[in-house]
């Protein structure tokens, strides 16, 4: 039998009407490699996000897992290295919630690292044409209440699955009504970008040694 | 009998092996609206780039002529408002040469701007899900060199064709080996968006009136 | 008996309360070279701005001319090249005026180049250690209606006067509310580099054989 | 008897032949508050950078400790608010090492939060004019290798001092030949900004209670 993956996208939130997560998450092809892929749709609220995914790997039972967010502004899809143990929201989330340097797993440790091969992922993508670099933030927002709650599950029941997240740009056409120097990225690119990636993380159970950090 | 369109794209410069200038050019249809569309791929070079597009204006005779180069950086496809007499490379050209500080037609004038509507060409492309703005500077490269020279020759010989010029951001291909901000756009969403701003074009024949400029 | 320039500065404008050019421009020296330095505060409105400085011309009867305006968003000091002949403003003006495509001067022509040296003035601002770039567009608001209407004025009625433009960054002060990615530079660099700049502008007749122009 | 500060300012790399890191915490007063400040260089170097701060606290004993560091690209300074158990570099440190994915510390916990208010800090520098904003990431070369083996010494072997890092952006002077969009800040106002930074820190045991994090 084959291995399965579960891959999340969020909902529209701040006011915009689409979210290039879930677009770009649901044209996965349904199997990649040996594995079949599960998609599900994550609200974008504190607490209620994390609750979603984990219920999805408790049913979908999966081998490896993957959240997907939207970084507005960043040019790269960006899979992410570490999930932090605090959350600050700038913005209310789409229930109307505002935690300020709160924690997300009391007693929790400070941070989680992906255990998904990120430097395998980023050069699959740039091979395959799609701009990808490794981020070390997923913020503070419901992106990394997701990463680190995931990070949390996995790590405390369910060790052999390996999980992480990735931040895709805003999509082509929510750039239209953006400032002139605000990047964009097709949503086929997005969702060929995470394809590969997933394929390079079902084919690495340890990431390649390749430098992609950073100079300060 | 129906209307011409010449549309032409840049070659490769710069040590890249594509332009997505001209990539975006050769997918256009074959025919926009009403009019019959021309393709001319031309090269990098001072002097030898305008000479091309001349010579594609003579054999062609079209009714509009749109020249569409690559503007490594920006974030937008951007159509543009102004050619000025004036080259000045901070890159040699295609055949080696760097002309610095030279004016192109010796005793023409300092500028001339587009005769192309461009507000209803951004307008156009913005409701198509392709972002796009007007730009006040094409540079002072061979981009600039085969604006200012079209609009010179068009005004002076042909002054009931009108003309400009375009430059569309780096593909994403070209975007995965470059810093972690640059954007980039994807050759499909390039030719999508010049195919509605040559149909605007054709249909307005004064520009559309609506703000787009800058507050400095 | 020593030669005269004349440099002007905005006032705010946008909802700021300071305007970094007038904040510069008002720490200049007394004298720089040879030459007495005259300063004059113009208003941020279409058409009484350039009246204002045309006042200024006519009083101070210099032989250098500089107007210095805020282009927020930009990182260095930027010596305009060229001013046009278009007036197109995204937001109203200090009086509520807000000219949409319409020409600055009936029957002038599209454009007019700087007469000052601006390579010679970028490369004595980088020497003082003062970042700085040749900028190809003054903008379509009321910087650039100031810059044109100078030198229409200087070209048709002061043709021994040579004059120009040039814009600053936010100052750092203004950065604070402003996105994290927004560079702005300290007013005392900005006057440091404004008072070498001109000091260049004095000493060179023609301007100095650099490339500093773009690729593409 | 008052307290102690110790404040870290990194050596120059990379090429460059000024680290503003140090340039600006050498210009900070010998007393902020009821404290004295202690100003120690450190070397750009993995293991060694990190040692030499430890040795600093080991004699200076202070209550207080901010190492600083260089983050060109920023445009604000930049509290941090995490070190990771993590070293991976892009280009070689000043011993010519270049680790890459490897652990700081062998069995140590992924992640440090600072220990220091960071949102204090960011209030009280833009309160003074300084643009300031959290980061949530130092990165992944030495500036985060400092970072995280001070707060794991401070946490196993002195838990009662309080420390953490800070980013500035390239100075003033060092974007001269870096690209036109390339941010960069006064070293005064940097040294201004550590100053209030450093007296927020002193008179805040717990962090103020406002929003500063992301929406992604």
């Amino acid at each position: 039998m084959g291995r399965k993956i579960l891959v999340t996208g969020f909902q529209p939130f701040g006011g915009e009407s689409m979210n290039p997560a879930w677009e770009a998450v649901r044209r996965l092809p349904d199997t990649i490699g040996d594995a079949t892929v599960t998609k599900v749709e994550v609200p974008v609220v504190f607490g209620r996000g994390p609750e979603a995914v984990e219920r999805a790997v408790e049913e979908v039972e999966p081998d490896l897992v993957l959240c997907v967010g939207q970084a507005g502004g960043r040019a790269k899809v960006t899979p992410e290295f570490v999930g932090i143990n605090y959350a600050d929201a700038r913005i209310p989330d789409n229930d109307g919630c505002q935690p300020i340097a709160e924690r997300i797993v009391d007693g929790g440790p400070d941070a989680y690292f992906a255990t998904l091969p990120v430097k395998a992922m980023v050069q699959a993508m740039r091979e395959a044409g799609v701009p990808a670099e490794v981020s070390y933030t997923a913020g503070t927002y419901v992106c990394n209440d997701v990463m680190y709650s995931l990070l949390h599950t996995l790590a405390t029941r369910h060790p052999e699955v390996r999980g992480g997240f990735l931040h895709v740009p805003y999509a082509t056409e929510q750039a239209t009504h953006l400032p002139a120097s605000t990047p964009s990225m097709s949503v086929d690119d997005m969702a060929r970008g995470i394809a590969v990636a997933l394929e390079a993380a079902l084919t690495h159970e340890k990431d390649v040694d390749v430098a992609t950090g950073s100079t300060h």
